[in-house]
């Protein structure tokens, strides 16, 4: 489809950046422009569907709460809404350690999005424009404006791609099919001409899917188990004071499929569209669909199914665990063989969605094209999954936007630093076949990368690109003052064999004590803790209300995994060794002898910022590299 | 386009009745329904945008206040759902007599929208389905279900049309144009095939349109006229306690089109699609764009343009008096043309509106339709524009669908009984080439069809049908007899020239008395009042509180007008004689002798139910009518 407006005309109204999509990833790049100084235009479909959540209603959850986390430290919005909208809060994992704890918060959706909405609304520089954008301007291989649909050209310096999966989208289940975006919204049929005829951008056919939304009313919980929030809700920004986030939380519930529910799917495989050829695109691996989980998990008997509210204003029920693409009858059978649900009223159908995305091996570690100078991009349009990994991204394609504008060098944050790093340094590293999901597993050095200390890796950071005021980098410093001393502290205090220790050992099932020892050497014991020893340590400090929960946390995480944290300290000063050698932007890979030729195709394609990045490109090997060492250290 | 699914499939849920469309038609139909008894399903493209306004965000208004009040004392929902979310209400024309007196409040639309749809989600026997109808099923002329874009056939024994603008809808500004309905959303694009060629229905082309929506924060309001909402407030529903609607109001603003903008638009009339030939359908004659009102009346200086918000969560406004289909270029021209909205952003265009609906004299006084049994339609589908007039018709239908299932007559509002009446009649009986729009001027008897008493004229109507609980009614009777009472009272009470009785018509600037005069005689006295009387009136008796604003109103117009309502109470006496003479169904008109051709014709056509719904066909002459009287009389 090829889009030529009648009338063209030039949009008098000055902007520095265009935003193009108004989902997760689009927010915090428009948010982060505009909060940097520039006059920033998000385009979007609909000025109803900002931030919208078109699959699960909720955000965080393994590694994603670490995603949101980070970028709450760094400045961005997403945790800040969520903590405003949430109707149930868990930390995930809490009987495993530290490093994959992971917050995860059901949102009320509709609210979710228009609170966002707001935040865009009454942010200065920034305009919403409910538009679809159908061409990027280039000269000489840099933006200078887009074109919209109704003709319109905005000239700009820069423009990011966050369109989600709304290029040439199509919904699918059985054998019926619709050229929409998520939820029946308008789809953006024209972008993708321009960037794969104009722009020569490589494109990719991802799919992901989503389950039916069924009616409260036609479900007999008594049948399922309720899931409760925490009693204690950590918040998931920084900036959010705990007390505020302890409401009346709503419930959750979960049941189970059946070999009846596994019976259905099969016998009606031949009918699902993913079988039948009519899906091209190559859907997410961690988050298949209930028919995927079927055939790929024969010998397992039930799956989980996880009932989640869409938010406090509507009867919708969103099906966890069962998305699905199979025909709408077989949905409705399928559905009512599960527990509780014999007599389900769908209100809206499962479906797959099929998108156009990049290889974002095209991308600079900064999220800019490596070949179009001002062009960035963002969230499922660089091939991710999940609100979370779209809002990191997000927020670092604006980050580096406005740096771009501002002359500075852009923000690359390495694998050590943060999940972020993790995330888009895998993008734009490794080849990708399918919809990338974030994962603790996907981190080597998570022990560091843990969601309760995102604020002290990360809020300098934030603090320098301008995004954390200096009262919040303030604060955290005294924080940070505050567990140090503290950990300092309890070194040098002893306790003895008195009664009352032995009474506190004797309460934790902790073995007595046959001497003195330190308060460290106590808090170590996994069985204790360092808010367990309040009794018997006189001399503790205050600290602040709104922060004591976390500051106590880490003063016990610290001296807890003191040994394992230094020692994934090592091994990240021999990472950050690799990462700090960068490679000239002008290097002349051919010149340099003894380079094998998939190396050199390799390295020129993706053009690595340093050896670390290098290292991890399929088909550069540790010999190549020893030799691209030598070259650079020669030179 | 024609429809055909791959797979048709029978869905094996029970309904009574299908609804298509949940705007403000399908909305009130679909809650008649099951409220009188009938397991519902209401379909709708977009479950996010049921009981959307895509246009004004407003209530009610001249006339279309009397329809809300007139739908609420029959059991509707419209006047509940915007008492408990309007963000400012006014009495409009109060310097006028109380005939024209309208109620018209501003809806927090997003809010408005959410509201009803938790009526319709807890709404018992009624289910929601996010789905395109593509074809109604008959057999025999008689409805026997639908099937949707998936497939599934729903089997039922009543259908009611309420597509609203989205059948083969097309948005249109300028040269552009996009095959979507109101704001971007779904059009559906299959129905009307159906309807035309295997029901034989005639479908017209109707347009409307819509102004564009602009950012607040770009709007200088010092350079216009802040407007205010009543200090008190008159609540829509007869349910809503008045005090509790005395909120914070939000303010609306007003400003003017001038020269300049009338050059703009004359300079660009060339390339509008209004005058270019791209727009098909008839545009609303009562709600025109500001490109036709500066055709249309060509010396008029200047327009009244209001600036009004889209709710309390958004900084979104509406330029009330400003709808257009001109290019996207004028429309920043002609808008920044306007005092105060010189630096406005536009958020979304302005634009026109086709669509396919219906010639309504297809359908019986009842909104069924009259060659097809069990079908009927309410809303902008019969060729009306107007939220109020969508959700009038819907009501009526969906009383009608029940009672048609119930094997009850019809409910049939006169033209004496209510705007309700005025409206359906007009619309089934008279040819109209561009929607239909209530005006008070279109109401003969409209000193009796007042809004302040639309709970008199039709609560017995509403508790007939069942819509309206015993309690209710019993509470309107009462509320009666106190009125009736009290008004009976004062013509009996005598104030003399005391001193007190003359201090207080000096207040009023009223003439002294010579003599003893009843209340009745004073409160006649147009600037005077029952209230301002109380203190001379010592023997009043105590109202209900929530009623007393109420009651006091109707004495007050009862004995001021009284002269007035007397004598159109006897003209309606006359007009309902011809009313009451039904025609029988199966008269052979081409039995009567002496009735002209064309008359036998359009009698044969339209099939009227009374001698008095046939004397106001067009082509119908009062000779004809005297035929058909003296063969009804002979028979």
């Amino acid at each position: 489809m090829k889009f030529s407006a009648n009338s063209v005309w030039e949009n008098k109204d000055k902007y520095d950046v265009v935003v193009i999509g108004a989902g997760h990833a689009g927010c915090e790049a428009a948010l982060a422009c505009a909060r940097l100084g520039f006059q920033t235009v998000v385009f979007t479909v609909s000025v109803d569907s900002i931030a919208l959540m078109p699959c699960n209603p909720n955000i965080g959850g393994s590694s994603k709460g670490h995603l949101v986390r980070e970028l709450d430290a760094l400045g961005g919005e997403m945790g800040k809404v969520i903590d405003r909208t949430f109707i149930q809060s868990k930390m995930l994992n809490k009987s495993k350690g530290p490093a994959v704890h992971s917050l995860r918060a059901q949102a009320d959706k509709a609210n979710y999005s228009r609170t966002m909405r707001r935040v865009l609304e009454n942010q200065e520089r920034l305009d919403i424009r409910q538009q679809e954008v159908v061409r990027i301007l280039t000269e000489d291989n840099q933006v200078t404006g887009v074109q919209t649909y109704s003709g319109a050209v905005y000239r700009c310096r820069a423009v990011i791609l966050c369109t989600g999966t709304y290029l040439k989208a199509r919904c699918i289940y059985g054998d019926v099919s619709s050229h929409t975006g998520p939820n029946g919204l308008q789809a953006a049929n024209y972008l993708t001409d321009c960037l794969k005829d104009e722009l020569g951008i490589k494109m990719y056919r991802f799919k992901t899917g989503t389950p039916a939304r069924v009616d409260k009313n036609s479900i007999d919980f008594s049948k399922m188990e309720e899931q409760f929030g925490d009693e204690r809700v950590v918040p998931f920004s920084f900036t959010t004071n705990p007390d505020d986030v302890q409401i009346d939380q709503a419930s959750c519930w979960l049941t189970y499929t059946n070999e009846e529910t596994h019976r259905i799917i099969r016998d009606n495989l031949d009918r699902s569209p993913l079988y039948s050829g009519m899906i091209e695109g190559t859907g997410p691996r961690y988050c298949p669909s209930i028919e995927d989980k079927v055939v790929k998990f024969a010998d397992k008997k039930r799956h989980q199914v996880f009932i989640e509210p869409e938010g406090l204003e509507t009867n919708e029920m969103y099906i966890g665990g069962m998305s699905s693409s199979l025909p709408e009858d077989v949905q409705y059978e399928m559905y009512r063989s599960v527990p509780g649900l014999e007599h389900v009223k769908i209100v809206r159908n499962a479906y797959a969605i099929e998108y156009d995305c990049i290889d974002a091996r095209q991308l600079k570690p900064t999220l800019e094209f490596r070949n179009i100078s001002g062009l960035f991009s963002g969230g499922q349009f660089n091939g991710s999954s999940g609100y979370e990994e779209a809002a990191a991204q997000g927020l670092i394609a604006g980050i580096n936007t406005a740096r771009k504008l501002q002359r500075k060098d852009g923000i690359i944050l390495d694998r050590s630093e943060a999940y972020i790093g993790v995330l888009i340094d895998d993008l734009v590293t490794k080849e990708s076949h399918e919809p990338y999901r974030m994962m603790t597993s996907r981190a080597e050095y998570r022990l560091l990368l843990r969601q309760d200390n995102a604020d002290q890796r990360l809020t300098k950071i934030g603090h320098e690109i301008g995004l954390i005021s200096d009262e919040r980098y303030n604060r955290l410093l005294m924080k940070i003052e505050c567990i140090n001393e503290e950990i300092e502290r309890v070194s040098h205090v002893h306790v003895g064999t008195s009664d009352n220790v032995q009474d506190l050992l004797k309460k934790y099932e902790s073995t007595p004590l046959n001497s003195g020892i330190s308060l460290t050497e106590l808090i170590r014991r996994p069985e204790l803790s360092y808010q367990a020893l309040e009794s018997i340590d006189q001399g503790r400090p205050e600290f602040p209300a709104d922060l004591k929960e976390e500051i106590e946390n880490q003063i016990d995480i610290n001296i807890k995994y003191d040994g394992y944290i230094k020692r994934q300290l090592r091994q990240v000063e021999q990472f950050k060794k690799m990462e700090k050698k960068k490679i000239p932007e002008d290097i002349d890979y051919d010149a340099i002898q003894s380079l094998r030729i998939e190396a050199i195709q390799k390295l020129k394609e993706y053009r690595p910022v340093s050896i670390g990045q290098a290292s991890r490109i399929s088909g550069v090997s540790p010999a190549d590299i020893s030799v691209l060492l030598i070259y650079l250290g020669g030179k």
